[in-house]
């Protein structure tokens, strides 16, 4: 066997034991008895401690020098296979394996604990495990950050961004938000005060009719439920890759939309891992490229496509005929009732003009944090003064505040800046596909986004991680992706429903 | 560190891999999707090359050795540990990587062809695969016989008994079936030709009521919900140990004992597992010491208990008030039609006297087979030449005969008697408990086995796998096992059901 057998061989039973710590997680959060917690987290430990050694064995950095060496300059498949093993090794060895053990220890611990500050509203029960969160992710990204392949010592934000979208900078971001922010909160000003305002649903919808409702739009949006599952858990997520892919939805009796929204955005996630071409199963490329990336899948098929007007109509009449008379009989009204611009005080609720700004407040804050201006125990303040500036109503209580995301407590930061990535890479796809599918409508309008899903199949999915996050998008829409698509698909959206 | 705390934590992790293989077991049968196959058993065959690696890794040997030189004499509960990882260690690095490979890909190709020519009834589609389990299993058996701890080579069968019941031989079980056989054939031959016999259900069963009835059984027996679950699935089982014991079962319209007896079984083996000092959870004592004890335990939960005239007294109204009326009213007949005996193919449905027939023809077949007497070619010859001449009735089709069982296409030779060892043992139990409660009668006609399981509990499951098997067994019982409890028991029983 090469040296490059030998790393792909290797890298195979490290990506299969990957999916399996992948699946323990999906058991924890839908099956898992609640007395097995305590010996789940052992056995996820073992398994998180053999995946730890196998990424960081030196074998790998031997193979990867000799299959390098021996790659054909023409071998794009395999120079992006070793791209990704030496990517991931080199972050792997730069953190010592005390400091591993230990973040893997503190937020196990701190997850625990946020979701109790939470409960009782209390964040200063929060504050000290945040601090030794924080404190373990700065020093890790020290570690990653000291010289690197380049030989210069990185932006320690930068280091964490790249953890869930390689290549992208804070520079990169704050052009982003600079460019979403002021036409975001002119449109909403313009919204918000528009005379038309759409109705509200008031009533129950039967909780197995939503769920019989969210299996028949997740196939119809393309999932293969013979590749996956549907399970109710309190928190919606996909997970797995390939041949095993499970998401799960969350019901609501006077919120229909939260179980169907929840699940399509899922749907959108686990059809990018379904669709990435078989051949690259359990190797380096059979996952995801990045997180923006992945967001571009779950927001383009919630929004872009579930969302539309056309879908929407669908939709109308196909919830009358599942729960009987809405209380809305005007589609354009029913339109609204979908995609409402409202105050509110939580992001994943948020309707698609607030939302970025949702995700723009968390990016400060988490570079205050990271960089140490900002302490935790001076987040709720920080929090609270930002969100009123930013959305003209006080925070009433932390679980509408700063405790509402589990992400810090877990160790995500960098994180959050890939939501709004992920929707202008959407709006970018949504302006690309809309010029390929001219009639694309007359489909949603039956209910049927296959056109669609299988444009962004073809054009995104299939690739799996071959090419860099930003060129997966720009091959796919033919053009650098920037946040012009994303704007006008807003404007033009929420002028028409609010009449403007 | 000392050698035993490195070997211990070394151990402790290897425990846990092993419970996550488990848990992906139980996904298997229960939840993953059907299409997840193929790239499951990629991740099962990553995940059991990292147990063999960690079972046959050296620093095991070179701890082992250096622990057991600084072992105080007294220390017995250290010394159960380090017997546990001496016997496994010195039988996995008996066993090449390359043969350990072959056998798990061929077990696994082969319980898929065993599946499609049961189905096909076609025997002769399965004997090629069950020619090359046998010749592997054969080869296995052979490399661990070979120069032992004692530096003698031991019988082939001898060794693969001592896979599923450590110390037991052939010669012991040859004795415990001859001195079964003739006692079960006589008792078997006056209940087919008595006058009374039972009456039978004939009306359906809502499978929603059977679910029920096993959940709040289950419950009753003492099984933990919140360290496990119920979950229906083709065939019957338990998985896990320690906080995460699942069980499966399964409903027939037109029989509910199935569903419930079944459960029950499980219920037992899951009862063991759970039932374990928590000081124990995984270490090398923290599971079922053999498969013989693991079934006393199943079986003495199913019938002496689940069975007994006492039990099906409650049970007769519980099902009335469940079901309505059931057609028979007379708590006798009722016990009767539990415990009816009839002519049957199916080692699984079959009756407690019947029940170890069937096992011995298997025993008999499988050491002719390993012995090389028998080819697979001709088992379907010798099984039915065989069970006509023990069962009086011929075997109209293979799923009714030699392909009815799973055990011996995964491999599994030297498995089945120890599953009439678990009824010999559930004999010895049931006549100490039964010494220990003579008020238990009262109890179980409430429907409450609680006094029984909480005995078995302190007199067997607590310890787990502290004792060997029948070390377990004589210290639970206060004497040596043998098959006179059992015999007495079931002659008792059956003479009274049949009126003789």
């Amino acid at each position: 066997m090469s040296a490059l057998d030998d790393l792909m061989a290797h890298q195979r039973e490290t990506e299969a034991l990957a999916q399996v710590l992948g699946r323990l997680g999906w058991d924890q959060e839908t099956v898992m008895p609640r007395g097995s917690a305590e010996q789940r987290s052992e056995e996820m430990a073992a398994l998180e401690s053999v995946l730890h050694s196998r990424r960081t064995d030196p074998k790998v950095a031997e193979w990867l020098e000799r299959a390098e060496a021996e790659l054909s300059a023409d071998d794009a498949l395999n120079g992006a296979r070793l791209h990704h093993i030496r990517r991931d090794h080199a972050r792997a060895v730069k953190v010592p394996a005390r400091l591993a053990a230990e973040i893997a220890r503190v937020t196990s611990v701190a997850q625990g604990r946020w979701a109790e500050a939470r409960a009782a509203e209390d964040v200063a029960a929060f504050v000290p495990v945040l601090d030794e969160v924080l404190t373990l992710k700065r020093e890790e990204a020290d570690a990653i950050a000291a010289g690197d392949a380049e030989g210069t010592t990185r932006d320690r934000y930068d280091t964490m961004l790249d953890d869930y979208e390689p290549g992208a900078t804070a520079a990169q971001l704050d052009a982003m938000f600079g460019a979403l922010r002021p036409r975001l909160v002119a449109l909403r000003d313009r919204v918000m005060g528009a005379a038309y305002q759409p109705p509200e649903l008031c009533r129950d919808f039967d909780e197995a009719g939503q769920m019989t409702l969210a299996a028949e739009v997740a196939g119809a949006f393309g999932y293969d439920f013979t590749r996956g599952r549907i399970d109710k858990a309190v928190h919606p997520f996909s997970s797995g890759s390939g041949d095993d892919v499970r998401i799960t939805t969350r019901t609501s009796v006077s919120d229909p939309f939260n179980c169907l929204y929840s699940t399509i955005h899922e749907v959108g996630h686990a059809c990018y891992e379904q669709g990435i071409d078989p051949a690259h199963r359990l190797t380096p490329l059979g996952r995801g490229v990045s997180m923006g990336v992945h967001e571009s899948q779950s927001r383009i098929y919630e929004n872009q496509l579930g969302r539309s007007a056309a879908y929407t109509g669908w939709l109308h009449g196909r919830m009358t005929e599942l729960f009987g008379d809405l209380g809305v009989d005007d589609p354009d009204d029913f339109h609204g009732v979908v995609n409402r611009v409202g105050p509110g005080h939580i992001r994943t609720e948020s309707d698609e003009v607030q939302y970025n700004l949702h995700v723009l407040l968390r990016f400060d804050l988490e570079r205050e944090m990271v960089a140490g201006r900002l302490a935790p125990a001076d987040l709720e303040e920080a929090w609270n003064t930002r969100f009123e500036a930013d959305f003209g109503v006080p925070v009433p209580r932390p679980s509408l505040g700063c405790l509402q995301d589990v992400h810090w407590s877990v160790g995500l930061f960098g994180y959050f800046p890939t939501y709004t990535l992920g929707n202008v890479y959407a709006g970018c796809l949504h302006e690309a596909l809309r010029r390929d599918l001219p009639d694309l409508d007359t489909h949603l309008a039956a209910g049927d986004p296959g056109p669609a899903v299988r444009w962004l199949n073809t054009h995104v999915q299939q690739y799996g991680a071959l090419r860099a996050p930003r060129d997966t998008i720009a091959h796919a829409c033919g053009r650098t992706p920037d946040e012009g698509p994303l704007l006008e698909y807003i404007e033009a959206k929420f002028a028409r429903i609010y009449k403007l």
